[in-house]
């Protein structure tokens, strides 16, 4: 997508043909700042410190890592190391153990001389899978952005609401809920997008709110508590979120306060989308609400915030009754019944186990 | 109530006996600050810049100003200069409006040598009306409570969420949502209160944890976007919550997002009690979210933040992505479907015009 009418990628090789450009998303939104990756450290301080962040992104910056790492040592040991310090950066991260087994499979039967450009093709193969997918997801979504486009008047503007990040900054390029909307923007459709700020780490106001307003598409932040009221007044047409973890039953997992806003659409008869990558479909669940495990984090999220001061320079304070306990919990699973339909790569499903495995039937366990 | 075991109100007559002490609440929760009003000026600028916030307080604030400035200028051109002054400072709250006419009323027929005292006098009988309501409210809160306590284990916790501060900093003393709370607290029933963070004033995190906190009640603050997953997971037993302004048929005005924690009380069978006095009532309205305006305030409260860097000195900080449009919507309607019950000083009501009426049937228009 387009950061001030020029385009970018969130990684890319840079023009030397080895080192890999990032956006270092730490310093957003106050700093534009595109960081080198010199080789397999700096690929795994970029995973571990959030300079990049999403899962499709951690995936491909692992990859382009391990292509790194077989400049400097490429051979078997090199090719363990690489992976295993990768790994560690974010052992959670199921599309960075995805990519670095892809690596491995591909790389090691491999001669020593042989993996570099493998790998680097490799890598950028996976970049554009990623990209592919999104812009995939964005043609299925786009069509119920136009959809709510015909039944306004010329020139008014379709009201999508979305919560966290699931944008261009999240995956390669386009995002997995932006996508649609870069589309439509693209097709000249009038939109406004009402960016949930996304306590505790405000992605929204943060990420998403930066992408749609660099890009040039209509914005505005409202804190998470106003979706309700914006749905009750018909300040929205339609909701679409991005999600971690999907059930085979259509349960969906994503950051905290998207059950919130799909309870607020369901009552007000607003359509509630949620837009994945098939990969991120967890076939052996069916009971998103019982069997996902929902990640209590740091504390300090909630209690300290990091921005701008007025002479530019970022401050940390902290907004918490100082002494008082803090619960973080990182996510929540809004149950199938509340969701209108998962936006995938190959269109879009019903929130039902049905639904799913019609649209991915080779998957079905 | 208590501020780590010294018992306080947020507005008292000083030992002098003319001059009126405050807590300034601007500098909470990092500096706890008794601030002395010696005249009109100083309670109208305690007023103006929220030093004193929530509707009951600000009464009992003006109606202390209407005092001081007796002692100053007890004319008729003082009466009317004092009361304009006040009026002014906030000139939407319905409390306000209230008590200067009340002071107005009583004072207007009395010869200057007897304005002041009978200012004091009637100044400090609206601050003791404020605790009594609040006292009664907490009484029948305590009940719900009790019941709530009795389905648990021994010692186990009752779990109450809130959302903003509808707490004795907002009143003179107890809170309204807090009332039941704290007397919980005193029985020696055991609570745990989540705090609803209340972006973007942070009202919760700031002040109903700050007061919850230094009173000895065990609470855990979280973001705005978590309660819909603590209700999902039975970590809510019942949620209380205070009100700006209800209709004759029982929707709820409150701070925004009230209405998204409603939705997922409702979801998931958690009872959804409001507390209020029942001045808040209003006998005009039948439909709160058709009748009802909704404040929209400064961009800048949801883009800018105030809190205390790590040398303990306040800063402020944006946490927005520069330039990106900002909606500040203030309040929400909870219609009454969604609520379980009115907490008033004479009882809990049904949330329908039948409920209320029964309850305060001299006051049906």
């Amino acid at each position: 997508m387009k950061v001030d009418g020029k385009p970018y990628r969130t990684i890319w090789l840079a023009e030397d043909g080895w080192t890999v450009e990032i956006i270092d998303q730490t310093r957003l939104p106050h700093r534009f700042v595109v960081e080198r990756l010199q080789g397999l450290e700096a690929a795994a301080h970029a995973i571990r410190s959030m300079q990049v962040r999403g899962a499709p992104l951690i995936g491909v910056t692992a990859a382009y890592g391990v292509a790194l790492a077989m400049t400097e040592d490429p051979s078997d040991a090199g090719l363990e190391r690489a992976c295993a310090t990768l790994l560690a950066t974010r052992p959670t991260a199921v599309n960075l153990r995805w990519a670095l087994e892809e690596m491995q499979r591909l790389l090691r039967p491999l001669g020593d001389n042989a993996r570099r450009q493998a790998a680097y093709e490799r890598a950028g193969e996976l970049a554009e899978e990623d990209v592919a997918l999104c812009r995939a997801i964005g043609g299925h979504g786009l069509a119920l952005i136009e959809a709510a486009a015909a039944k306004k008047k010329p020139g008014e503007a379709v009201n999508v609401l979305t919560h966290c990040n699931a944008g261009w900054l999240a995956t390669v390029d386009w995002g997995t809920a932006t996508a649609p909307i870069y589309l439509a923007h693209e097709k000249g459709i009038a939109l406004n997008v009402w960016v949930d700020e996304t306590r505790p780490r405000n992605q929204g106001a943060a990420l998403t709110a930066w992408e749609l307003g660099h890009h040039g598409v209509p914005h505005k932040v409202v804190a998470d508590n106003v979706g309700g009221h914006l749905m009750q007044h018909g300040l929205v047409d339609l909701c679409i979120v991005g999600t971690d973890r999907t059930t085979a039953t259509g349960d969906v997992c994503n950051k905290i306060g998207t059950y919130l806003k799909a309870l607020a659409a369901q009552d007000n008869g607003v359509p509630f989308y949620v837009a994945l990558p098939s990969p991120t479909i967890d076939w052996t669940l069916s009971d998103g609400i019982e069997e996902i495990p929902i990640e209590e984090r740091d504390a300090r999220e909630v209690t300290h915030l990091t921005g701008a001061t007025a002479d530019g320079s970022l401050a940390t304070i902290e907004v918490v009754a100082p002494g008082s306990p803090v619960a973080n919990y990182a996510f929540d699973v809004t149950p199938a019944r509340l969701v209108s339909g998962l936006i995938t790569e190959r269109g879009v499903a019903t929130a039902s186990r049905e639904g799913l495995a019609a649209l991915f039937p080779e998957r079905v366990p």
